[in-house]
């Protein structure tokens, strides 16, 4: 099958023959539909130095992906052939403390799927049945490859309630969008974005008419969101690009007792301000990872049954995995919305 | 001045001349400008049995009211002439256990405007400072007056969250229609009403084209939801009629872990089969009442700032309080949304 | 093999030679070491009307249990021969929507160990492997089989904080007693516990010489309460006894804001003034039922590793299978502590 | 009166005679019996740079009091003469946002007893009366004085539950002494204490024989804390050394979704390594300030009352104000417990 491998510790990718993957008995053979470009994929084909510590060489990559089940390990049960599913990319074991105790997305034997193990930017793709959302037969690809990315973003936003509290995104990244249509579904009742690339800022504006989005190298975003909020601050910041000067940002801007929700990941060690920033304003930080395994998922289902937020229109760019080169140069260029790359 | 007292133990009100009440060191003395009827104001019309008891002859009644600070106590320094203001109909002494605790509305010498003291179906009322809520100055007097019952309504609402949420509304009144909106701005994924008068089902589905409202006595309300639910039933219920069949619906429809917020208050003791409706559902009851002060209110104003719910169109009537026998008698028939006198 | 098996409708139950069971390739044989007495093997014995229904005939009973796995189904990854286990009594499917939202006590698919399918009142029992919980080697008997029991006690007490709370416990059978164990090892300031029968009474005392028991039969409970609590009442009720009464007075000595964890099964539906009681106090009213997946059975562990509670002192007769007339004869009686059976 | 005044930018403080505070209508005048010392003091006695900027020259430094109140404002009806009070060292408005939603420890028009306005290291001092609270009579001075300090720690401890979890505090002083005292009367199942002071690790040893004493300069504290908790770190960490090496600490020796409390006052801004310890573990950060007025302090109130721990073990010298010096070289040694000095 035709595969996308990181196959060296130098930047780039090759698209390669490789076998189709066999499964295990507790595991499911999906025939992948489309797989849609993660952040942690674009470290990987630049090579970040401290990504590619957790890459074995060679790993096929990806992980946000929708796919159909095609063969079933004699020992499972939960899933049959024709099912259409999106794998978890937190691969977890089911029988660790973490797992027993409902918190499978801190495993400790987690494995991270296109990472730490072969992924789903191929033809095919071995998953263990457990790690695996059903989704209803008629889900488009193109959405069952964001669900992934949606959940992180959902599982973001939902880390403590948003109902009627005024929101900050940083960053409007496709994270960040679907952190933004999150919250305004589930009940924000004001959101600000703030973004520095001009196209994701002509995104978000597109996307959401009705919030405020701010380049802070253009204008005063702390202004901007203490006027209108009464001095106080957001409720809520979210924080998603990981910059530094965002996270920074994102506590100045928090009201006392607010909540930041810490999603993206920063390239090191950051400085923080602990005393005023959160000390003295009494705020509460929430580091998010994955998805709780499977209430961010289910939350995910809600929010599109809702029918307030199309987070398919996030999707900005599409590609036959032949043309990797291509997306992931856009993808690298931090202009796009979400890609899809289809085997 | 004019005022609206309950003269005697039977049924009725009286219009009477009456004196402007005197104000104390820590009083203000408000000139009403509208007062809206709740439903404790038609059991004392009524002379419900059960509501008499804590009313002391004559008192005047109404609590639900929007005024201007027209004299202010000598020791008084958050008010001053001129405010708009709307009372708290739990008058609180701020500085027992539960005031010192953040939970004035459960203040061990607390008194109810308009029930245990004087109220405000008058020209004027005298309300300590600090249970006021200052708005601001251009707020309508029809908003103002009901800002207190909208407070109930969102005070059961946010109980707990309900960003994301499933949702049923048990009785569509002034609180319940206030309850429905309240949910749907602050993020409920779906939202069910039940109501059996036939001019508030059609009010609710005036104001709310977009949810499922129900006339249980028309229709299997159970199987309507759960049907709706993937047969899971409802993440929270809002019990606001005060119906035991109702409360005992709420709890039916009700999926296991969630949550029933009690708003509504029965007429008497209610049967309730525990065993499968409270333990083995794992269920969370929430008695609610007043508001907490004053985190409520600000949600209120969050609620109307949001502009997604205009609650003044809950208000079907408005009399001059020279008319209110006619008032009453509409009150009382349970078919009218909110009814506002002006003094 | 010697099974403990009800046999018909009548009262009574009959010890019978059975087939030992046969395994699927999910399940593990255990070998029982220990199965104390619950309150619905009580039910059962006596055939309570309102629990027969959910029994066929014949069925073996008893779910609490310590035993060692000596057979291991195929499929089964998570236990191997010689592991030492206690099974869930809620035996969940694991793949239903509350199985996957880590709620499995509330388990589509649930079927009850020794009630709804054969239990471990007998030599040997099958249980699927993912409802077993691993204990340690050097484990008691005893220990393990009042293992399950321990956790529905748990369950009840941190259903919500019991830090620095006062708490009153409603009855001082078994589940009362580690329920007053654990609220103590676990921080609560203060402990009342409501019982009316002598031994149970004067067990308590025993156990738990510095927390005041109450016979609400010769004492007036409420005053008690109320006087030793600044009048406020206290902060946690954990109605444990099932009582109609009981569940009222509960309500009634709680604080406003309050939490009452339902955990004792009623006979029937029952009356409450939810008024005074629920909405106008705005209590917190959680029903409790089995443990959290595998949350609970942790708590237990650790409630163990602390040293500040030995519940195997509950335990206060054992018995041989083969005398099981007059264990069961005993427990009706409701004045003993928790009892074990040997096979 | 004598007063201990900063009466200039350097370091040192002076003994001198002032005029006796007259008071407001909404004030009291204490006549001050024991103030304990606290870091702030020593910051203010030191001139620590950061520190001066908020202190007026001159200022009477102090807040950590019991008083007795001999002249009462006009206005004021919460507090007679004779009263014994600890005032708030937060001073605040009682009118602002935060004071109105119960958070008045973030009060917009925060005062600093002490540090923004004069404080109680003198004969006498002024405080609004609805910054004190009321002991009763027969309260020692001493413990009256340290109540102030236990609330910081108990607010830090109780941020959220503790009730059978692990715990770390990070810090032997005498605010991290009276959290290892609340922890584990609140039901706390592990203690570990990390210090690197020796006499401060020796009084740590003695209050707590029963709690695991760490020194990390010569001992893997990481090791040891992984080796007693499954290799899994603990439930919660309370920084209070206000060390960033101890907050980097606090949170390696964090489990996945633990809890981190900050209540410790770093010097200057902390690099954290937010990926790893924050973010992938999903850890929640509670920054903690002053009390949450009052419910803090009546949790004080409690834990006294469980006579699990006695906090006036904590106090280790005594000594007169004139004696300020010695009291202050001492303090600043960091080698002693709690401080008291007597006007």
């Amino acid at each position: 099958m035709k595969a996308l491998v990181k196959t060296g510790k130098a930047p780039g990718l090759e698209l390669k023959d490789v076998a189709v993957p066999g499964i295990g008995p507790n595991d499911v053979l999906i025939k992948v539909k489309a797989t849609s470009i993660c952040g942690s994929d674009i470290h990987i084909f630049k090579s970040t130095p401290g990504y590619m510590r957790g890459v074995p060489i060679p790993t096929i990559i990806g992980h946000e992906t929708c796919g159909e089940v095609i063969e079933v390990g004699e020992y499972v049960t939960s899933l049959k052939k024709g099912d259409i599913v999106s794998p978890e990319s937190l691969i977890f074991c089911g029988e660790c403390y973490y797992c027993k105790m409902g918190l499978a997305h801190h495993c400790q034997n987690r494995k991270i799927l296109g990472v730490s193990i072969d992924g789903t930017l191929a033809e095919y793709a071995r998953v263990p049945a457990i790690c695996c959302w059903k989704h209803p037969k008629d889900i488009s690809a193109d959405l069952g490859a964001i669900y992934e990315p949606i959940g992180v973003a959902v599982h973001g936003v939902l880390a403590d309630e948003v109902n009627g509290k005024s929101v900050a995104v940083f960053g409007c990244g496709p994270i960040g969008l679907f952190a933004i249509g999150a919250a305004k579904a589930f009940g924000a009742a004001q959101v600000f974005a703030l973004e520095v690339a001009p196209p994701r800022i002509a995104l978000a504006r597109q996307l959401f008419p009705d919030i405020t989005v701010i380049n802070p190298r253009e204008q005063d975003a702390a202004k901007t969101i203490m006027d209108a909020t009464d001095g106080l601050g957001v409720d809520v910041s979210l924080e998603i690009s990981g910059s530094a000067e965002a996270l920074r940002q994102a506590l100045k801007v928090l009201k006392s007792e607010g909540r930041l929700s810490m999603v993206g990941v920063p390239a090191g060690p950051i400085e923080l301000d602990t005393h005023p920033d959160i000390i003295r304003k009494g705020v509460r930080v929430f580091g998010v990872i994955g998805h709780v395994v499977w209430k961010t998922l289910w939350q995910v289902r809600t929010l599109l049954e809702t029918g307030k937020f199309d987070p398919a229109r996030v999707i900005t760019h599409r590609f036959p995995l032949a043309e990797f080169e291509e997306a992931f140069k856009l993808a690298v260029s931090g202009e796009a919305g979400k890609i899809v790359l289809y085997p």
